[in-house]
């Protein structure tokens, strides 16, 4: 392989996508003029199918905009949508405790509120990217006072309604990783030694709790002290989710002037989730494994969503800058190519966000609550700059 | 078609069926003799993956029991089955708040609790059949209590937490035509007017509001006031679970001497629905569809499982006896004929419950949370009843 071209070629496409296909899309078809914010259920030709507005992309695209302006370049309407959805964001998503919503109405009226933490992580990303963007400190500063906020009501008993009866002591991946990747992007805006603590904390959480080699796997729900939970909750792999952790670590590795203990936990995450993930009959990364091999329960597990693949997508370019190791940029050639000859829409657009196992199309949304501005545009811009750094 | 034939063939076959292949395969791999109670959560092979126990599926499989036990045989492993399962139910599933769990151990710890009242309809229609079965009226009393209880929960703002914001006024088809079979089951072991009440509010409810001609569809959430609402969920279309409403309101027409208003709102529904469920192209009851032909936001919109296709058989052998138009025969013969070629597992015995549109097998597991013995066993006692009435 001719490293250098491969990533030209790569950079350039990265680019190219975003400028040319993803941002304009969501601008044209999901930006709200009227109230702010972003709409996210888009039908596959941009036409919007739900008005209801999901929290999490509120802070997801803010961030999104912000994020696309400091690495790619510095297009007014990218800031300019960013602060049009912070403004939603701090008039309409905010509850009187102090706690987000879920979803919303077009105009801002609460239509859900759940029991965890996510759409504040969010919001605190989409502040910090935002005050880099905009040199706007006061925005570092609200992202540091959301984080504090969202650590009072992970700690605090009695703030987070439990899913589960109070005998019940599990805990789960996403919190734990989730909070690596907030603190992270936060820190990037503003220094504190809580998002620090947090980082180790977490990093500390996974390796010693969720990461078990008697199945080379990193699993979604142990015990309050990492004991493995045999039933079929406790048995899930979500493959895609593991690779998000994986580079979510790698970047820090990479803070840490590449960190050695960092960096070969992270490519064995890397490698175990790959080796669950990767589906060697059709390609691309499938939703749910199941730790014993037994059959996993949720109905999608055998589907392929957009975002593992994003997740993908960008372990594999971040392994290879970690070792320079051929293999991972192999893994990457894999993986991209599976997702650019099936996600992809030439004739609207953006990407489809459910396949079938075979790469079918399940449904042709280009979004809804769930699916929106995020995974892509942030795997283009992660990537491009990846490439960039990368290239001599 | 020889009617007489084709009901006779059927007749044999469920009942085989039943007494060959499903209840023995429950009987030996699901019933926990040590604690009491069913496991659900098992292998193709009938091997336990997970001993968590469905609350749901405690009060099913004493039904189940029970209702076999009334209307093929008077097996006393059967009846056996049913009152380990109710003393499992009535020791471990109730909280101290008389509202019931979801989840539980093998032992009976609670696990989980929902904001709902189906764990507290399925323990009720066990109590009542069991009554009926048993002969003891004590079953019957319980069962009616509670019915009461449910009402209250119901009724009583603050007892049941809301999934939604106090500015969103909803409300689901499911609690509403759940409780028609409730009272329905309960009514056949003791006579309370508020059975009655109940049947006729639910029935009215469905009629005024769930159903929606312009779209020729029963809709699964509408406005307080029957509106629909705009949104993914407010348009999405259950087709199996609308024709097990079809099949309730059947036999409640039946019960009054095949009221004419009921039994044309029972056909409406099933004809709307058959519409939008049966899958011209593959065959079987799909999932889920949009009454606008917008994507369905569910992953598993495009699957077959198991219940819908068992409600369609017992729907269609129902408006057969109502109206004695071949076509609901047809009806029955093509759904019974794709559900036999593609569910039943010929190797181990059970049906499998989850297919890909294509009919292909997307998980192997005979049971789960949600799928265990209660719509196969149902659709058999039942189907077999209606053949042995329909036959000279």
């Amino acid at each position: 392989m001719n490293v250098t071209e491969y990533l030209q070629t790569w950079s350039a496409s990265y680019k190219a996508d975003m400028l040319d296909n993803i941002m304009p899309f969501w601008l044209k078809h999901g930006l709200d003029r009227r109230n702010g914010g972003i709409y996210t259920c888009l039908n596959r030709d941009g036409s919007l199918i739900d008005t209801t507005k999901s929290v999490w992309f509120q802070g997801r695209f803010a961030f999104t905009c912000s994020y696309a302006y400091n690495h790619i370049e510095q297009n007014l309407d990218w800031l300019a949508a960013a602060k049009s959805t912070l403004d939603f964001i701090e008039h309409h998503c905010f509850d009187s405790d102090g706690r987000m919503f879920f979803e919303v109405t077009a105009s801002g009226e609460p239509i859900r509120k759940r029991r965890y933490v996510f759409s504040e992580t969010f919001a605190a990303i989409a502040m910090a990217e935002y005050a880099i963007a905009s040199g706007e400190r006061a925005y570092a500063e609200k992202a540091l006072n959301l984080f504090k906020d969202i650590q009072r009501f992970l700690r605090t008993p009695g703030i987070l309604e439990p899913k589960y009866c109070e005998t019940v002591h599990t805990k789960g991946h996403s919190i734990v990783m989730i909070l690596i990747n907030t603190a992270s992007r936060i820190r990037a805006a503003i220094a504190d030694p809580i998002l620090d603590q947090q980082i180790d904390d977490s990093i500390a959480l996974l390796k010693k709790d969720f990461m078990h080699p008697e199945f080379k796997a990193l699993l979604e729900t142990v015990g309050t002290n990492g004991e493995f939970i045999d039933t079929i909750n406790g048995r899930i792999i979500n493959p895609g989710h593991c690779i998000e952790t994986s580079w979510f670590i790698l970047e820090e590795a990479k803070y840490r002037n590449w960190d050695k203990q960092l960096t070969d936990m992270a490519l064995t995450i890397l490698d175990w989730s790959w080796e669950w993930g990767w589906d060697k009959e059709h390609g691309g990364i499938i939703n749910f494994r199941d730790c014993r091999n037994l059959p996993p329960q949720d109905y999608a597990h055998d589907m392929k969503f957009w975002w593992p693949q994003t997740e993908a997508i960008i372990a594999t370019l971040y392994a290879y800058q970690a070792t320079k190791d051929e293999k991972y940029l192999a893994m990457h050639q894999q993986i991209s190519d599976w997702t650019y000859a099936h996600f992809p829409d030439s004739d609207f657009g953006e990407w489809y966000g459910y396949l079938h196992r075979n790469g079918t199309v399940s449904q042709p949304a280009k979004g809804n609550i769930f699916k929106g501005p995020f995974h892509i545009p942030r795997m283009l811009t992660k990537s491009y700059v990846l490439c960039q750094e990368l290239l001599p």
